[in-house]
């Protein structure tokens, strides 16, 4: 893994440019799929995270499932080769037309509200389907970036309405076999995972024709030194130990679900991008344009993300502190502030790491930009995406 | 004007749909066009805001110029046949190699860096340039939306610097011709603009060579009942009268230069999406999900930008307060909240007002999203984007 010559590669290509390195896809999987101990477990791959095409066969080729959330994620997960039974579909809003075709492809569905219930059971008779629950519990996160941590969502049904929908499903030959529930994106600390994980284990057992209970991702990544790895195989274990209880109860065994997505892709991909000019602000800091900003990487404007950023050109000469900046007009566009790097010159590539999620799929190309390039790096070859 | 069926309009090709106005550019910019009152002045469309083809063909129609802020959006406005001496470029960091190739075709620069002057003069000797200027001033900002207003900022050359890119530019014989400077985004008060007039004015009074003043952006738009229209007049009239003194100072005439996008370019585009579900939040409020969010229209999410949103069925039933988000799996995705709209049922289409600029130019399709549709309608042609 540590052989490649990210400079070269660059020099090839140009830049900006995403790679990404297939093999570290399938060990992040290894490992995750390791961490699941629990006997009837499934992992669906988060792909709102990164859905090029040839990234997902990747995926599918090591007998994971995959998480949609849009008729275009539908589309790509079957191109890319999941079969129905292996995709599972979570999100809001969802149409009549859309929720028609999940049916007739027999896709898993998690519904969001009463009025989709009502949709479904008014569609369909004698079908299964999954619920996704409110968080109806406060939950302390500790978490420089709990990106998409929001405790007034109105996503997820409320307990309060599990009388309506079990007697919508009833009326219908229609019943509740899954629970679903997401706590927030992208947490280090485990302990909020606990407290989650109890809490919907304790909804799941309101429903007697339960078949699984998905405790959704927001596996965290260790993005700063500054911060710890995050303990997958704890998380695992414990969601493991509440389902071996809650399957003693129900006297059969419950599946355990999980969707991540970063823990997968953050490492598999790096952006490399190229110095177009240094602005010494004083003795001691630089502001260096690099080409590539918001328009390539939306997470440190968006969510104030840290990425590491690496000259690629070792010179070993001294360190000096600087802000990275997309050359565009953009005011405060900036990928990284007060990093220490070697000095570094004009035309030096500089690598920003685990970029292999949220950082393609997010790209707008804003302002005046076209999409950069992608290539997915598979032992030796190279496929341009 | 009035005229337009955007509910047959949206049956016909689909939702999301961005709908632009080609007539609307034509009158913003003849409006803007007859209140610049100074006889020498330019106007140069800041394509940052919106960079379709076809729109960039309307513009170049009308005889004004255009501002680019990168390689991609020279080749966007060659493509559209605005000739070299109407294209102005002004950004930060910019290459050698893109130095270059502005020198080699003639486009005007406004360089941001002692660096890149630097840069400017071991490449070519005798030539004419422009330096964009730190606003290196406080100027108090009352707005309830200037996006990239950020005092801090280290774009353009500080005064402190001048001296050196003085002798840079004589050595080399080299001309700074262009002053330019930038004051904040979607500003609706006057107020800031005559300070930064003033400045920048006083600014360019250091520069014996100086051909032109270059005051920006920043005129803002009205995007909700509460806020004013901006008086662009006033603000023109003021930058004139700038002007005057400053041409009898140098007892030649100076050019004054504007770069407008957002009042172009904001009213022009419309986007249609559809209701795909309704969540009965309580008796009062509902959350309305919709066919588009994040993934078509970025402002509401980065900005907490307002953007008015109308029931297209006019049906006169009682009125509800809506929270409108998209049908995604993202928590906090909303295009507007606390919204009393006509009440409203799924399949109804919604337009979301005033997206012509930063709208699909920001969009990402994130999560899971293709990018929306996009139609000009111009006088009885319609031409899909």
């Amino acid at each position: 893994m540590a052989t490649i010559n990210f400079k070269r590669i660059a020099k090839q290509f140009g830049t900006p440019l995403y790679i990404y390195e297939a093999e570290r896809i399938k060990e992040n999987l290894s490992k995750i799929i390791n961490s699941a101990a629990y006997p009837k477990s499934k992992i669906y791959f988060a792909a709102m995270c990164n859905n090029q095409p040839e990234v997902l066969k990747i995926i599918k080729d090591q007998g994971v499932g995959i998480q949609i959330n849009s008729e275009h994620e539908l589309y790509l997960a079957k191109n890319a080769g999941f079969i129905s039974s292996d995709i599972s579909f979570t999100s809001t809003g969802i149409s009549k037309e859309l929720m028609k075709k999940l049916i007739e492809e027999s896709i898993e569905i998690n519904l969001d509200s009463v009025e989709e219930v009502e949709k479904f059971c008014a569609l369909i008779n004698n079908k299964s389907f999954g619920i996704r629950v409110k968080i109806d519990k406060k939950i302390k996160i500790n978490s420089n970036e709990a990106t998409n941590f929001f405790s007034d969502s109105n996503v997820g049904i409320q307990e309060k309405d599990f009388i309506k929908i079990k007697n919508l499903s009833k009326k219908t030959g229609n019943k509740i076999t899954g629970v679903h529930g997401y706590l927030a994106s992208n947490l280090i600390d485990t302990k909020p995972f606990f407290e989650f994980g109890n809490f919907l284990v304790y909804i799941a057992s309101e429903f007697p024709d339960l078949e699984y209970v998905n405790f959704s991702g927001g596996f965290g990544v260790k993005f700063s030194e500054k911060e710890k790895d995050f303990d997958f195989e704890k998380v695992l274990q414990y969601y493991s130990s509440l389902l071996h209880k809650l399957s003693k109860t129900f006297k059969r065994e419950i599946i355990l679900k999980i969707e991540p997505g970063r823990t997968i892709m953050a490492d598999v991909g790096s952006l490399i991008v190229r110095i177009t000019n240094i602005k010494n602000l004083n003795p001691e800091k630089s502001e260096i344009s690099v080409d590539a900003g918001f328009a390539e990487l939306a997470r440190p404007k968006i969510y104030n993300a840290y990425h590491k950023i690496e000259n690629l050109e070792k010179t070993g000469t001294k360190r000096k502190v600087y802000d990275i900046r997309g050359n565009t007009a953009l005011q405060n566009d900036f990928l990284g502030q007060n990093r220490t790097l070697e000095e570094v010159r004009e035309g030096d590539y500089l690598l920003i790491n685990k970029v292999g999620a949220y950082g393609i799929v997010m790209a707008s190309g804003f302002p005046g930009k076209e999409l950069p390039k992608q290539i997915l790096i598979n032992k030796d070859n190279i496929d341009i995406l």
